[in-house]
C-alpha cells in the first residue's frame, strides 16, 4: 500500500518559512513513528501568480483534488494589491475551498495556559478557553451570484449575493453537531435571522438537524450579539456554528481573544473520498504577514498545529496528534517563545527555525 | 417660534423604563436651561404590534418624519419570536431607518474612566478608549433585493443581497470624514474587498471622497482583521467607517470592549430637513433586555446619553450635551452604579429611577 499523500502549498509571505518547520515535523514522524507520507509541494497565491499568471494553476488544483490532505501556509501581500479581483492571491485559496467542496471549516480558539497573559483580555476571562468554530466555507456571500460592479443609471453599484440552500446549511450543521458530540455537547448557531431571510432558513434547518442529536444542547444567537458575547464571556461557548461571512469575522475575533494568533490552526473538510478520508485542507489562521516575511521571526506553531489537525481529521491518528500538541505545550511551558509571544521585556525570542527545532527536540 | 419637537418611542422590554428617566432629564433642561421641547410619545416594535398588528403604524411613521428628533428605547422580545418576518419588532426600527433615510449611524465606543475595570479587557488596553463607528444604515444586505426564501429544485434557498451604489457609499464616507475632522482626523474604512466586489467599490469610493479631506489620514482594513484589531488594540482607531452588516457586528464588538453596554448611545442621521436639522433618530446600543424588563434594574444612561447626542447633533447645543455628559461622569466617579455596572461584591445597586434621579441631582 502506498503512503498517504500530502500536498504542501506554502504560498506567500511567511508561508514558506513556517512550512519549512512543518516539514521537519513530518520528517520526524516518518523517522520515529513510522508515519510516512508522500509529500509534494506546489504554488498558490501570489507565488503561483508570479510563476503562472494565476493564483492557482489547473495542475495544482488537480493535485489538490488527488491529495489525501493539503497543507497551506498563507496567501497575499501588498505586492498583489492592484491585481484584478480574479487574479488576487485570495482567489487561489477560494478556488481550493470551492472546488474541493470544503464546506466545514474548523477553527479552534484555544488559550494555551502558558500564554494566557498574552491576551488583551483579563486572564480569568480567557484562561482555559477552548472553543471550536465551525464556519460554512463554500457558499454564502463568498460565492453567491449575481456578483460584480455594474452600471446603474449614471453610477455604479457593487453587488454580492448571500445564498444558502437547505442542504448546504444541513451539512455544515451536521458537522458541528458531530463535533460537539466529541466535545462539550453544546452548539450555538449564529446568524441575523432578525434581518436576513437567509438567516431564518439557517435557523430553521439547524433546528431540524438538531433533532438527530438530542444529546447536544442547541442555542441560537444573533451574530452581533455573538461578537459581544465572545468578548464578554467566551467560555460560555463550546461549538459555534455559523456561515461563511459571519464565520470569517467571528472566528478572527475569537482567535484574537487568545492573544496568540500565531498559535491557531484550522481544518477545512469536505465529503469523504473513495478511501474514506474527507477532502481536507489545513492552514494556520494567521495571514501571510508580509511585514515580517523572510526575517525568520514568524511563529511556526499555528502551521505545525494544522499538521496535528491533519493527523487527527485526515489520518485518524488522534494519538500522534496528541503527541505533537503535547510537545508544543511542553516547549511553551518551558518558556520557548517566538517574537510574537513576547512582551517588550528584552528577552531574545527564538527564530522560526529555532522554534521548529525546539519542538522536534521535545518530540 | 414653536419649540422643537421630540418624538419618543419607548418600544419594548426595558425601553419604557429607561425612557422614563430620559423624560426626567428633558424636563430638567426645560425647567433650568430654557430648552423646551414639544414631546410626544408613540409605539414601536412589539408594543406597536400588540396595539395595531404592525411593528410601526403609518401614523407613527408620519410623525417620525415630521419630528425634529426621534428618541427610541429598544425593540424586540421572545414574545414576538414566532411572528412572521415582516411583523417582527425589528421591522419597525428598520422601517424608521429606511424611510427617514438615516444613512449615517454614529456609534461611539467610549470607555468611562470610572468603569474601565468593568471591561473584560485589561485596563491599559481600554482605559481612555474613544472610538466612533460610522455605520452605513440604509442599504447593504439589510435592504437589498432580491431577498427571501425561494423554492429551487426540491429544496429551499435563502437569499439576501448586498448592494451599494456609489452615492450611498459616498454620503456615508463624507459623514465619517466630517466627523473625523472634529475628532482625531483618522478614518479606518473596513470591508472585505478581498472577497466581495461591493467591498471593492466601497474602497474605491471612500478613497475618492478622501481627496476632499486631505487633513484626514485614511486607512483600509479587511473587516475580519478589523474585528481582531478591535480586540487587540482598540485605541489605534479614531473613526471607523463601515457598511450596514459589518457595522452591526463590529460596533457591538467595540461596544463590548468598554464593558458597559448600558452606557453606549447612538445617533442615526439623515439629510438636512428644511429647517437645517438632519433627520435624526437616537437610541441606546443595548437591546430590550427582556430578561430584566419591568424590574427597575436597567441602566438608563445609554438612553440618556442618546438624548445628549440629540442635543449635540440635532439641536446644535454641544454645550448642554457636555453638561449632561459631565453630570453622568460625575455620578459614576461618585460611585453611582446600576446592577449591570457592579461585580459580585454585594453592593446594593441603584434602580433605574434612582440612577435617573441621581443624574438629575448632579445637573
Ligand atoms: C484570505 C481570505 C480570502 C480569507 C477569507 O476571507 O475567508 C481569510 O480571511 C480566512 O478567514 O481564511
Ligand atoms: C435590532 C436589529 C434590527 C438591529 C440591527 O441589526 O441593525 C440592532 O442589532 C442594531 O444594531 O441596531
Amino acid at each position: 500500500m502506498s503512503n498517504p499523500s500530502l500536498l504542501i502549498l506554502p504560498g506567500d509571505g511567511i508561508g514558506p518559512e513556517v512550512m519549512a518547520e512543518v516539514r521537519k515535523i513530518i520528517t520526524w514522524f516518518g523517522d520515529n513513528r513510522g508515519l510516512q507520507f508522500d509529500v509534494s509541494e506546489d504554488l498558490v497565491g501570489g507565488a503561483a501568480y508570479d510563476a503562472h499568471g494565476a493564483p492557482l494553476s489547473d495542475e495544482t488544483m488537480a493535485k489538490a483534488q488527488e491529495a489525501d490532505a493539503v497543507l497551506l501556509g498563507a496567501v497575499g501581500g501588498p505586492k498583489y494589491d492592484d491585481l484584478d479581483f480574479s487574479l488576487k492571491p485570495e482567489r487561489g485559496l477560494l478556488r481550493l475551498r470551492k472546488e474541493m467542496d470544503l464546506f466545514s471549516n474548523l477553527r479552534p480558539a484555544q488559550c494555551f495556559d502558558a500564554l494566557a497573559d498574552f491576551s488583551s483580555l483579563k486572564k480569568d476571562i480567557v484562561a482555559g478557553l477552548d472553543i471550536m468554530i465551525v464556519r460554512e466555507l463554500t457558499s454564502g456571500v463568498y460565492f453567491g451570484e449575481p456578483r460584480g460592479i455594474f452600471e446603474e443609471g449614471n453610477e455604479r453599484v457593487g453587488i454580492n449575493t448571500q445564498r444558502y440552500t437547505e442542504s448546504e446549511i444541513e451539512r455544515a450543521a451536521r458537522s458541528a453537531f458531530e463535533l460537539a458530540m466529541r466535545r462539550g455537547k453544546k452548539v450555538c448557531s449564529m446568524e441575523k435571522a432578525n434581518v436576513m431571510e437567509s438567516g431564518i432558513l439557517w435557523r430553521e434547518v439547524v433546528t431540524r438537524v438538531h433533532a438527530d442529536y438530542p444529546e447536544v444542547e442547541l442555542s441560537h444567537m444573533y451574530a452581533d450579539n455573538g461578537a459581544m458575547q465572545l468578548v464578554r464571556a467566551p467560555k460560555q461557548f463550546d461549538v459555534i456554528l455559523t456561515d461563511n461571512l459571519f464565520g470569517d469575522i467571528l472566528s478572527d475575533c475569537a482567535a484574537m481573544l487568545t492573544g496568540s494568533l500565531g498559535m491557531l490552526p484550522s481544518a477545512s473538510l469536505g465529503a469523504p473520498m473513495s478511501n474514506g478520508r474527507p477532502k481536507a485542507l489545513y492552514e494556520p489562521v494567521h495571514g501571510s504577514a508580509p511585514d515580517i516575511a523572510g526575517e525568520g521571526k514568524a511563529n511556526p506553531i499555528a502551521c505545525i498545529l494544522s499538521f496535528a489537525m491533519a493527523l487527527r481529521y485526515s489520518f485518524d491518528n488522534g494519538a500522534e496528534a496528541d503527541r505533537l500538541e503535547a510537545a508544543i505545550e511542553k516547549v511553551l511551558a518551558d518558556g520557548a517563545r517566538t517574537g510574537d509571544l513576547l512582551g517588550e521585556e528584552g528577552v531574545t525570542p527564538l527564530s522560526t527555525s529555532e522554534m521548529g527545532d525546539t519542538i522536534v527536540a521535545a518530540l
